[in-house]
């Protein structure tokens, strides 16, 4: 018979291709007929729901709640903090009019120029303008603080070029905003969401990532501290998986908030604002999978544990269902996510093709063969080995074999990312280098102006000043001139 | 001492700013700096989760499965669909720019006029077309079908009078779309999700509703038949809680979305689409809350039970909170949330008066007295009754408590809605009857031109035409003209 195989470009042929190839085969999303805007495929939003779960029992553990705020930003706001303008105002979705009328050319409709908004509406880039000037009237004292507000939201970016997950014009996030009362208790927060997001990242992601803080250059607009994780992809790109800002007290003297503190008198409010977004997808993708399709932690993976019948009549497949449906409880009472593909329009070779594109972690065929022995075939994704094995106790063999999965290819990133990771001690051989790929450590002087010099000569961006109890003193690669520690420089999506 | 109550207006006196003052006071939510936009508070916003994870459940049970399209509908769309774009394409937010830019004259941000767009985007009032547009590349054969997707988003729609959660520019809600093979399937599909809904409503907000459809007049722009569920609120007035639409095959002949059948042969696919929003709130307001704020069924409560210690010093205090922790345990074994509200800035009367405003269905008061006497005083919110009960087995007793609640105000609101719903047989009783609010169960003739001339003249609507066995025929009260059964009118929300 022949397989109908969904044909993916490989890695080393063309690693951006493979990386869009295998976002539209997998069935993870799509372009719509809006530019820059994505259509997320039930097989990807579920993966996006796993993630949206475990982060949010993860902030709520951490004593924060949700809330829902408005998806658009009066013009007037964005101009409030001088930097955060800069920063979002220019791109983005702007709504004039709030009619339309019937073309009297007979056209369809037209804009009724008679609807025209008083004050132009931004459709929400991110939320720190409208929700600052919410927690104007929600804050008076100390004791109305802190405020740990998350929000599940989507926002819009008027991107240029746009990519799947990595880079649209609208993507769905989250976006935690938090007031306090001392500058101590928002920088703990701060970094206290740092380590939540690098945590999710790499336990329940199987993703490694550096924590640090940015330089000047790449911080949040309007933040005086941005933190970040840094992961880093198969080609030797450094992407940005998650940050948290320390705002200091700008967004509340932009809309005037102050509270009156414990000795009565009047103070600004410290804020936060931290986010991950439907970008961690483009995460995932690109750390795990490789030239057969997705490799998905099993954490994440939609269904866990495929089982795909072998048989040659009906009386067989009655058998195998009959097995089926007694391992299945087996293993849903284990908390394990099984589907069996029991469709009969699909030959055996095109459902194995088809879940290995889709990163199904394990998979089982069992045959009438295997019912005669008491066995099953087992087959997993990561190391694409197959082997048989006893039914006997199989669920717990399954079990294990989850955990063992997702540790392994944590541990095959995190090699990965060891194998790219050194440190450069001069700039010509930083030259060098910076086409292989990988993280740089490298000793820099400190000033936007070498920074800038590097970007600009190697393509080469500071992706974070690591979190570290062990710097060592050196000479900036460039000047020459004292660096406190090494930093860590990529090429970045 | 002093006790702060947050005063509200009584629903004899002003049932509108009863409802208004309720939702603001119970920190529900908030209009917002954008014109009839609302920010959903976080006690507001919990129990909105709790209503959304109950509906995905069931929407997942019932075979959908979730995705996410895009926020931005372009113009031409919305007027592929003659009746369609008629009902929705009107007042809309429209998005006619991607770029703001620094006023020359130093006014802050203005619209940059070169950044244009060449189309018109609308914020999606509701995606059939969006989703029409994307389904045409999903579907080529039967096999492709049923496709049974659903979505939770927000949405906008440029209302001129909002009020919080009933109404409002922008809201969240959830919208299945499914296509389908055949005619019979696709009004399957319909009249599952009303039943869905119903179901939903009833034993989870505890909100009784009639099932139905609705008269031409009162259809989905778009559809051929709209099903729909009927809640009563306090005041006599209807609210339209859920709709259920069979589209036919007016999307896939507006976006050209064919199949090839069993035989080979080309067919237009078949539609629903179905919805609820954070209207639900407004009828769980509308439908327990009483003088003295909030009653919520315990289902949706975001903690069920609230224990308040009453001390008189620290000693006081640590033996309670000892007994209380050992209370906690046992209640979140059984699935039950609590929250002991130990701050030591407010006064139990404070306290009591503020739980009973937010809705929580037990309040536990426990004291030096009972702690001597293994005791704790148990007060239920849906009846303000409390009484003494011994700390024996007390989990279970309160288990049990709240599933009598859950029962007693469902109750409570279908005797409500039985002692208002009556037949009536002529127009002049009609008007009469219909000032006092309520169902009216009268005959029709059908017409349009009927159900309008009532409508003008009494502000009543046919609220829906009751799914049910027993049909009796009639005359029409205002015609005298044949009906097939008795349809149900209100004024409404």
């Amino acid at each position: 018979m022949a397989i109908e195989i969904k044909e993916l470009t490989s890695r080393s042929e063309d690693y951006s291709r493979w990386y869009n190839d295998l976002v539209i085969k997998a069935d993870l999303a799509e372009t719509s007929a809006v530019r820059g805007c994505m259509v997320i495929k039930p097989y990807g939003y579920a993966i996006w729901e796993k993630i949206q779960a475990e982060l949010d029992r993860m902030f709520k553990e951490t004593g924060h709640v949700n809330a829902y705020f408005p998806l658009f930003i009066p013009k007037s706001f964005l101009s409030k903090e001088a930097e955060h303008v800069e920063g979002f105002a220019k791109e983005c979705a702007v709504v004039t009019h709030h009619r339309l009328k019937n073309d009297p050319n007979g056209n369809g409709v037209v804009v009724d120029p008679e609807a025209k908004l008083e004050e132009e509406l931004i459709v929400r880039p991110t939320s720190e303008t409208i929700i600052w000037n919410t927690y104007k009237n929600w804050i008076q004292s100390y004791r109305d603080l802190p405020i740990l507000c998350n929000q599940w939201a989507n926002v819009v970016r008027w991107e240029m070029r746009t990519r799947l997950f990595l880079r649209t014009a609208e993507f769905l996030w989250q976006e935690g905003h938090t007031a306090h009362a001392t500058k101590a208790e928002a920088l703990e927060e701060a970094e206290k969401m740092l380590h939540v997001y690098a945590d999710f990242a790499e336990n329940f992601m199987a993703v490694p990532v550096l924590r640090g803080t940015k330089s000047a250059n790449e911080r949040f607009a309007g933040a005086l501290e941005t933190y970040c994780i840094e992961a880093l992809m198969q080609d030797g790109k450094a992407l940005q998986a998650g940050t948290s800002h320390f705002l200091g007290q700008n967004f509340a003297k932009a809309f005037d908030v102050t509270f009156v503190n414990k000795e009565n008198k009047p103070e600004y409010v410290w804020a936060t604002s931290w986010g991950v977004s439907t970008r961690l997808m483009g995460a995932l993708i690109m750390t795990h999978s490789d030239d057969n399709g997705l490799v998905l932690p099993p954490n994440l993976a939609p269904f866990q544990v495929v089982i795909v019948p072998i048989y040659k009549n009906e009386e067989q497949l009655n058998a195998i269902t009959a097995k089926v449906n007694e391992l299945t409880a087996k293993l849903k009472a284990l908390g394990i996510s099984v589907k069996f593909d029991n469709n009969d329009t699909k030959k055996p070779g095109w459902k194995f093709a088809e879940y290995e594109l889709k990163g199904v972690p394990v998979r089982l065929a069992m045959g009438a063969r295997d019912l005669e022995n008491g066995t099953v075939e087992v087959a997993r994704r990561d190391t694409l080995t197959k082997e048989t094995v006893s039914m006997e106790n199989i669920e717990l063999y399954i079990s294990n074999l989850l955990k063992e999965i997702q540790k392994n290819i944590f541990q095959k990133a995190f090699d990965y990312r060891a194998s790219m990771t050194r440190e450069v001690n001069s700039y010509d051989e930083f030259k060098v280098e910076i086409e292989k790929g990988g993280f740089l450590l490298c000793h820099w002087d400190g000033t936007p102006e070498t920074e800038e010099l590097i970007k600009e000569e190697t393509k080469a961006t500071i992706r974070c000043i690591p979190i570290t109890d062990q710097k060592k003193e050196g000479k900036c690669m460039v000047t020459g001139k004292p660096s406190t520690q090494r930093v860590v420089f990529a090429r970045a999506y």
